[in-house]
């Protein structure tokens, strides 16, 4: 017959689980975010090739499809080994469902670029093919983010999921950019598109300063980054202020991308610390989880208690973790299994509390970009148009942006179909 | 190389783990309902027992011991097949956890029944420990709630749960009411907390009538429930208007504790039905997500796509589900792969939005626990008193008690240590 030790013993074992389960899900998350960082670099170059009608970067463009193919195989023996039955059940399926998707996707991503280098393609639509397929593989950085059981591992992934994204944005505007450069004229909702790519960026940097480490936060506002964000943003101002027609340098193109390039090579930099610091916290954690497991060996030694000790203890303490607390046990030496057993609930129930807290910045972003959608679909608005309309109802109602998205889609069962 | 396909396949066997795992956890909820429910008659009878010195019911209770002792049994016996493999990482460890919090106050049982029996302990310290055994059994329940994938599920649990709670607050007013009768003499503190127990237990029911089918709900409002009801009233008057030390009537001990008895046998008609209709609920959905799987394999036989199709499709329409639309997919007849993930990834998503609002719930009442625990243990209030307090704050300051639960236990970690 299972003891109370028994089941005190099985939720450190379910912990432990869950943070392998985490560790692997961190191996993941690394080979999705490398194999975004070439598919920046492929749309980039492929959007510059295009942008030149085939005269330049032809060369350059064939060296990243070598790149990504290779990442892509890894991405995809990497997946191989995902096994349904290690997967959570309700993130689990999420998480399938959407590595489906970006399989229709990387099947079909040689179809695409034949497609591109015949021509028959302009930049927009090559550059809307390359988002929507890393968005794609963006959406299963999220789910992973989403399904950890751990609140330090989570706050890591959500900190690298809004990274990515803000690179994402990054890459968006370094490929809009160059392909306005290379066109040698302003184009007035082209130019609202980049500002738009901007503040997005933006506002992900925000988050992911929220919820990084103080050091790796520091690394963005290095001097070297500094410069180059400067070179940026006199860029940016060159672009996004010209009037509508007017002539731009075509060889600003190269600038333009390189400058990007530097800057989003300096976020890769970020982002292999990102997910390095969190394949190293997963160790860390499961390392400690598995020492206090041992050590939870030496209770059933123990001389049994007096039987009515669950009846005479004194009432729970209330189930909040004093600041500072250390997350694990020590050896318990001397404790009993009860004593064991309040404090394992009680560290679980902080744990639960903090991880609510963090997944409900996720949660914010799924209504946000599920208003947005609404709206794209309701009123044939483009992504940057609703997102505008979303910060304009916010700023005449005086409530925050997640809020009237929630009213937004409240209101979705009143609105009339497609 | 595992397809998207494949991995359509795995999304739903993932949801299918889930709900066997939910329809396991269902016979776990059942035979917990169970023993609380004879845990619950045993504490009444022994109250009874106690406050006659041993002269009455002795018969009566020592038939209980023996139910009771039953569904102990089966209950072990159903807990001893829960594999830690099968459960859910954060969920699981908690649930563990309350196991083996459950299983410390099992093993002391027959030791407290002895020392009951010995007279040494008075009706409330008796009662007390009942509670407090009852208390932990039902924290299972929440986490059964809470861990719940599906949200038709998730409502069913959340339901049952308050039910039990609510159906515990009965109990809890029956053993003291029965105890102030039998005693003879009107007590101002036990009048206030039987007050409180009635509170709580209406609150209890407000949010399962919240959750519950209509049908369900209409079982508490039958003709021969609301007799019952009427009559428990009338004592309720009888036991609360006392002045502080007036007489009470001894025999009415007796009455007071058929008619408290009549109404909770009838909820427990009820609580069967919830864990009846749980447990056909998690069985009709596994069926319906096996002949989807099932209705899945055919499309490996399909005509392969166009490569493009997933750059072609137009953009993602909103990730809302129409009101009314089906859960299932219906038969995938001439639908692509790509079609299918994006109906997976948006019916995935909606149940997602679905369970977040369910847990809400849920998540509400643990902010009002634990501030209530807070407030106990820094001010030495009695759990009536600190829920008072709560209500008072938020009376005064016009918020829901949830968020000045909020509040408090921000102010925790600047609250001096006991």
């Amino acid at each position: 017959m299972k003891t109370g030790l028994d089941f005190l013993l099985a939720a450190k074992r379910c912990e432990i689980d869950g943070l392998q389960r985490l560790a692997f899900t961190a191996t993941l998350v690394d080979v999705t975010t490398r194999l975004v960082h070439n598919l920046q670099r492929e749309r980039g170059l492929t959007n510059l090739y295009l942008g030149s009608q085939g005269k330049r970067f032809a060369e350059a463009r064939l060296a990243q499809l070598v790149a990504s193919r290779q990442v892509e195989a890894e991405w995809r023996a990497q997946f191989e080994r995902l096994d349904a039955s290690a997967a959570q059940a309700g993130h689990g399926a999420r998480l399938f469902s959407r590595i489906a998707y970006v399989l229709q996707g990387l099947d079909g991503l040689e179809a695409l670029r034949q497609q591109l280098c015949g021509g028959a393609w302009d930049t927009a639509r090559a550059t809307e093919a390359f988002v929507r397929l890393i968005a794609a593989l963006l959406a299963v950085v999220f789910e992973a983010a989403d399904s950890a059981t751990d609140p330090e591992v989570s706050r890591r992934l959500v900190a690298l999921f809004n990274f990515t994204q803000g690179k994402e944005f990054a890459g968006q505007e370094r490929a809009a950019g160059a392909a306005l450069f290379a066109r040698g004229q302003a184009d007035a909702a082209e130019q609202q598109r980049l500002l738009h790519l901007i503040e997005s960026q933006e506002r992900c940097l925000e988050v992911f300063a929220a919820f990084a480490a103080p050091e790796t936060r520091a690394m963005l506002t290095a001097p070297h980054a500094s410069n180059t964000l400067a070179e940026l943003e006199r860029l940016r101002r060159v672009l996004c202020t010209a009037a509508h027609g007017a002539a731009l340098k075509p060889e600003l193109s190269q600038t333009w991308f390189d400058v990007c390039s530097a800057r989003i090579d300096a976020m890769k930099g970020v982002e292999d610390r990102l997910t390095a610091d969190l394949r190293a916290t997963c160790s860390t954690k499961i390392d400690q989880a598995e020492r206090e497991l041992a050590s939870f060996g030496t209770l059933a030694s123990q001389p049994a208690p007096d039987p009515l000790v669950f009846y005479l203890a004194p009432a729970d303490a209330p189930a909040v973790a004093p600041p500072g607390a250390p997350q694990g046990f020590g050896l318990p030496i001397d404790r009993s299994v009860l004593e064991l057993v309040h404090d394992q609930a009680r560290r679980l129930q902080a744990m639960g509390d903090e991880l609510e807290a963090t997944r409900a910045s996720l949660n914010e972003r799924r209504l946000i970009e599920r208003a947005k959608g609404l709206l794209m679909a309701h009123r044939q608005l483009s992504e940057a148009e609703a997102h505008k309309t979303l910060r304009q109802m916010a700023m005449n109602q005086n409530r925050r942006i997640v809020d009237v998205a929630e009213a937004v889609l409240a209101m979705a069962e009143v609105l009339p179909p497609r």
